[in-house]
C-alpha cells in the first residue's frame, strides 16, 4: 500500500497558485460584459467542467439550457425587473436607494445565458446519500455551477448568477417539467475587467467578514484552533 | 472604456490547464486517507479559499467547525452507521449487496473533519437575491465547499462529503443554534492516491451520463446547439 501522500509533484507551486488565483479573482459579473461571442470550444470546455462536479450517489442531476435568443433574454430580463421591484420593498428603508442604484444582472448584454437545472427524480429507487438529506441533489448542481464559474475565470470569461427571479415564472418560460428545478440562471461572456473586490463590498452593501471569527473547534462556538486563527489573521 | 476581453495573458495555457486538472482529478474520498497531519498553513489556505466563494448579497453565511477529537469523530461515525442502516432499506433489492459493500465515509481515518454551516439569519433586514429564493444562502455555502474541495486537490489533499447523516442529530451533537443549518460534513486529509474515475462509477453504482444529451437550446428539450454537441461528443 502507498503510504506517502501524493502531494509533492502532483501540482507544482505554479499550478497550485493558478487554482488559488481562479478562486480569489473570480467575480460575480453584472456590468462588464462585452458583446464578443463565446466560441463553441470554450463553451464545451466549461460545460465539461460543470459535468465533472461531484454529485451525490454519482447522480449527475443537472441539465444545461443554453440561451442566446434576444427575445428570450428580454423575457427573462423582464422577470428580473419585476422581482427587483418586489424585493426592494423588503429592504431596510435606509438601504433602498443603494439597492436601486445597483446593477444586478447582465442578462441582455451577456452573449450566452445558461440555466442549470436539477432533475429531482433522476436517481429514483436508488438513494445513496439522499434518504436523510434529499436536498443533496440541489447541492450537487451548485457544485457544477461553481466548477463552471472557476473554469470560466481561467478562460478569461465572466459569469454572473442572477437569483432575483420568480422560480415558477422561469420554469414556465423555459418549459421545465414539474420534477425539474431551476437551480441557477447564469450570464456568461468575455468582460472588460475583473474588479479587485466584489462589487457589493466596494459599493458598501456589506463588508468582508473576518474569517478567523467564523472558525470554531469541535462544536459551534467551541474555543481552540488558536494557532490556525492567528495564521489567518496575519495573512 | 475597455472593450478588449481580458482573456489573453491573464491565465496562460499552463495556468488554465491547472484549473481544469483540479476540476477533472478531484475525487470524493472515502478510503484513501493517510494519518499524516494537515499543517495549519495548508488548512488556513483552504479555509481562505472557501471564504472567497460567491455569496448571495455578499452575505458570507458560512461558519467552519474544525473537528479533530477522536471521541467526537467516533460519535459522528456512529450517526453515519445508523443512517446507512436506515437508508439501505430504501435501495432497490438487487442493489443492496453493492450498497453494503461500499465504503461511504472516512470520518475516523481523516485527520481533520470540517462541518460547514449556513447561518440563515445573517442578512436579516437586507435581502438581496433571496426574497424569492431564500435557499440561495445554502447554495452560497455549497460554493464555499466546492472552492475548498478544488483548493484541497491542488494541495494534494483529498476530501469526502458525507451526507448519510441525520441532520438534527448532527446539529445536536455540534450544538448548532436553531437558525444554523449544517450544509456539509467533510473529511479531509492527505491520501495515498486519487483514483482515475469516481468510485461509484468504477464499482458499477451508476454510469457517467453523456454530456451532449444533457444540453438543450432556449428551453427544456429545445433542439439546436448541434455544433456544440458535436464538439462535446468528439472530445
Amino acid at each position: 500500500m502507498q503510504t506517502e501522500p501524493v502531494s509533492a509533484g502532483d501540482f507544482d507551486a505554479a499550478a497550485r497558485d493558478a487554482v488559488y488565483r481562479a478562486i480569489f479573482t473570480r467575480r460575480d459579473i453584472r456590468g462588464q460584459f462585452l458583446p464578443c461571442p463565446v466560441p463553441d470550444p470554450v463553451l464545451a470546455r466549461l460545460l465539461t467542467a460543470a459535468h465533472h462536479a461531484p454529485s451525490v450517489g454519482f447522480m449527475q442531476p443537472w441539465n444545461f439550457i443554453v440561451i442566446r435568443d434576444a427575445g428570450r433574454k428580454a423575457q427573462i430580463r423582464d422577470l428580473v425587473r419585476q422581482a427587483r421591484a418586489e424585493e426592494v420593498r423588503h429592504v431596510a428603508d435606509d438601504r433602498q436607494a443603494l439597492y436601486r442604484s445597483l446593477k444586478l444582472d447582465g442578462i441582455v448584454e451577456a452573449p450566452v445565458n445558461l440555466c442549470i437545472t436539477c432533475d429531482r427524480s433522476r436517481a429514483e429507487g436508488s438513494p445513496l446519500g439522499r434518504w436523510h438529506n434529499p436536498e443533496m441533489d440541489l447541492y450537487s448542481t451548485v457544485c457544477a455551477v461553481q466548477n463552471l464559474w472557476l473554469a470560466a475565470r481561467a478562460e478569461g470569461l465572466g459569469l454572473g448568477w442572477v437569483s432575483i427571479l420568480d422560480k415558477d415564472a422561469l420554469k414556465a418560460l423555459l418549459a421545465l417539467p414539474a420534477h425539474v428545478t431551476p437551480v441557477a440562471y447564469l450570464c456568461l461572456g468575455y468582460v472588460s475587467d475583473f474588479a479587485d473586490r466584489p462589487e457589493l463590498e466596494s459599493k458598501g452593501w456589506r463588508k468582508r467578514l473576518a474569517l478567523d471569527e467564523l472558525i470554531s473547534a469541535e462544536s459551534w462556538a467551541g474555543g481552540g484552533e488558536d494557532a490556525l486563527k492567528a495564521l489567518i489573521r496575519s495573512a
